[in-house]
């Protein structure tokens, strides 16, 4: 068995990084962008449509409802979330899995003094996979670790991990672009702006090093000084032939390019890092400087098929004068992260071909 | 699309109420009790009465588990009630639906500065329908007029909101008169005790609009100067031919006319409103003024056949000594509860028919 | 109906035990070890390698989930425990039928000044039994003698209560011995440590009272002089001619006598209990001294077959370098939680004579 920091260490290079989080050909820890290659990402998205369009009809609910039967999922969140926790109960749901959640580490055996490595186990028991939440950037990796030295090792499956990735996010996220973008050769080469604390926000993050998985997209980031992105995402990115442009400010860059801008990525600025409080928000969050708010008065600078979309909750950098612009895709992106987490869960546990044979013959794909 | 103000007032006008509360001739939103007419509270409880009597046999236990397979409902509690809350996932779960129970909105992404308007509808996306209790009076409307803009609405069920009303238990406690007084002509033309803090008991509000509902009941309100009946209860009764008397003890009334009271319905007093904690009760509880407790020695002054209810929980207002009356009801209520809420969710999904057409073929209509 | 106080002292009484607890010939309130006879715990853990072994194929596993289908269980836990709680829900769910929990008692009508009989009878209406933590050492008694005077009374688990027992854990512990013994003539005439807080430690004080149902065991208590093992337990043993004998350091024990001893229970001593904060554990555990630790370096002192058992979580007591001995069991006994658990709830609802049969047929038995 290796140490944690060889695993680690293995995550970030492209050789080993498979063999550590694939089992079988299929994901078996879904913890970074950067483990999925293009084909599995088309793979995913194909799934989740498979999933949401069998779901319209009471026979394709009753097979959803078949593939994960009797299997039982933890949610481990450290972190509160109620949106993403309920994603992904949802998503279970609709294969027929059961799920727990355990919300409150305080009130689980941690408390009495038990290493994270015995807890994960502990749990690993009594669950088929593990999907975790936590304001350390390694926990998922770490219980990832702990697991696969086991006899009876578990998928486990980040929901969110400190300020370093979001990886499920960055999944819908592409799925969403993929779906707006559907009558225009997709994702290729597309101009994509990203706006909010970078350097700090694992959605903005973990979807950049998606994009890279792309043809030559181009990536525009608009962030305050002290949290522009960071130099390995910069290097990741050029490695992978991404374009980037780095502003400060949104205003410049849509007067300047907007009618090229084919997506516009908007996010909260994560100011709860700034309280101290280890990435749990308060009410007293501010919104945006208005620097990084789309203002209502840009909409002439925009072609209408730009394509609007916001990781939510939102404060005030998205006002709701853009829900009825056609691009607007907020509330597509929460339906849709409940449809990819689905195909996680399926592509996981090996079902998900079985999922997208029975929506082809039913001529759903 | 009307503003809130508008959908507030429409609800409080008969001809509107309709309208914005139903849809394809069933509740779609149930949030007070006005909006049932008679006929609507008599399926209601008949739809509760099939459910209670298919579920004493194994096929229709399978048959009640089979109607909503696939549904799922958001049980979003602001305020602590494991009584009510488990009541109404216990009716889901009869059905065959599946809950999920988010009870502290600070480990949601409220507290992230969202609008309760995204919350709803974020949350609307992974549900069928939402269930909620909340401490101000308009919560439950609001997140119905939220949603009745989207496009993607679903039903919104109150179990509870401020100090205006409790509509399901209302429900539940005229089904429970209802089955009381079978061989008595139901509910028409009786002599109803309520006692309580009427003007902020939503218990005891939403009961005697119920009531109103029915043909010349007579209410005898027992309240604390400070917290009689409202002008706008005392006028809707007025209006709907409802004789009502009120009074500040209960002895007094008892030795008067005891022999003429069909039911009693106890509540506890609401002193939890009085510790500016937003209606979230403590320990503290010191129970009611004798003015208002059901003593034991009342009880040569009660017909035997005269109804005992009260909502739960209780502290001394209704001692342990009248569990062994011929009329106490409380615990009865307490099934009643899940029976009703059973059937409000078949018919806000409109399969209530489908219930009671099963359960009159099998004779247990 | 009788007193709590003559209920208590009944389950004290070997004769009037099993009145108390048992209906139509099987455990009715699962309460203490001393409850089950020899012929209850083998059948016990006969039911679990059905379940066990049936689990493992997908047939097996729907007709596990057949057997509780409907049924509608409630953990009551007011003590932190996410371990054992999920440990039942585990169980719950393999057997089909649905959970819920209930962990802060805070939030339920309690705090509105309710009676424990007025709650519990109140759950009993939604459920069809309820398992229970708590930390005073009389609560599920309590609960069962209060709903057992009802018209419907519900099956009463204990998950464990105050410092007296955690009967479901020393099942497991039994299960597991069994298991481990299977080619050594089972658990009768074996040599047994038990390291720990006896006198406060409900696991440790459990695995004693059952281990007393075979056939002359003997048991080696290694306890810190506050917390040797209490004159009720002393006696109890002594009258079921098990041979004890009391150490006050672990190191001598082993020194003197280590190749004859078959089995060590290791656990962590209680040092909840000292804070003051009624047995919540918290993360200021030091861990336990060094004569009740089983130091790596006694590893040579044990034989290879030498059973190694802890209850978890575990601090400094049980170290991580005994995990590749032969003997080390502590993961098979979470897992063996989960299967006893299940034999538990199926026999308490008269359902493990159709497991035993069903997995006799298979040829699993």
């Amino acid at each position: 068995m290796i140490d944690f920091e060889s695993f680690k260490a293995g995550m970030g290079a492209r050789e080993q990084r498979r063999t550590l989080l694939q089992r079988d050909g299929r994901p078996f820890f879904v913890l970074i962008s950067q483990q999925f290659l293009r084909e599995d990402i088309e793979l995913l998205c194909d799934t989740a449509t498979a999933i949401r369009r069998l779901d319209r009809h009471v026979e394709g609910r009753d097979f959803l409802r078949s593939i994960l039967r009797g299997y039982r999922i933890m949610n481990l969140f450290a972190q509160p979330s109620t949106r993403t926790a309920e994603s992904f109960i949802a998503a279970a749901d609709k294969l027929g899995a059961s799920t727990r959640q355990v919300s409150d580490l305080r009130t689980s055996s941690f408390s009495k003094g038990e290493s994270v490595e015995d807890a994960v186990r502990t749990l690993s028991s009594f669950f088929d996979a593990i999907v975790t939440r936590h304001q350390e950037d390694d926990f998922a990796a770490r219980a990832a670790w702990a697991l696969s030295s086991t006899g009876r090792a578990i998928p486990v499956i980040s929901a969110g991990c400190g300020k370093s990735q979001h990886v499920t996010q960055s999944l819908l996220d592409i799925y969403t672009l993929r779906y707006s973008f559907a009558d225009r050769d997709g994702v290729d080469g597309k101009d994509v702006v990203i706006i909010g604390d970078v350097a700090r926000n694992r959605a903005a993050r973990s979807l950049a090093y998606l994009l890279a998985r792309f043809d030559r997209p181009r990536i525009h980031f608009v962030s305050p000084d002290a949290f522009t992105p960071d130099d390995a995402l910069l290097r990741y990115l050029e490695a992978h032939e991404v374009e980037t442009t780095l502003h400060s400010a949104l205003g410049p860059l849509l007067r300047a390019q907007g009618d090229q801008i084919d997506a516009i990525y908007v996010t909260r600025l994560q100011q709860e890092w700034d309280r101290g409080n280890n990435g749990i928000p308060d009410a007293g969050d501010r919104g945006s400087a208005e620097d990084f708010v789309l203002k209502p008065e840009y909409r002439p600078l925009l072609r209408s098929d730009c394509v609007l979309m916001h990781p939510l909750p939102r404060v005030n950098e998205l006002p709701a004068e853009w829900e009825d612009h056609p691009g607007f895709m907020v509330w597509r992106q929460v339906r849709n992260g409940m449809w990819i987490r689905a195909a996680v869960f399926a592509s996981v546990f090996g079902s998900d071909g079985e999922i997208r044979s029975r929506a082809a013959r039913l001529r759903l794909l």
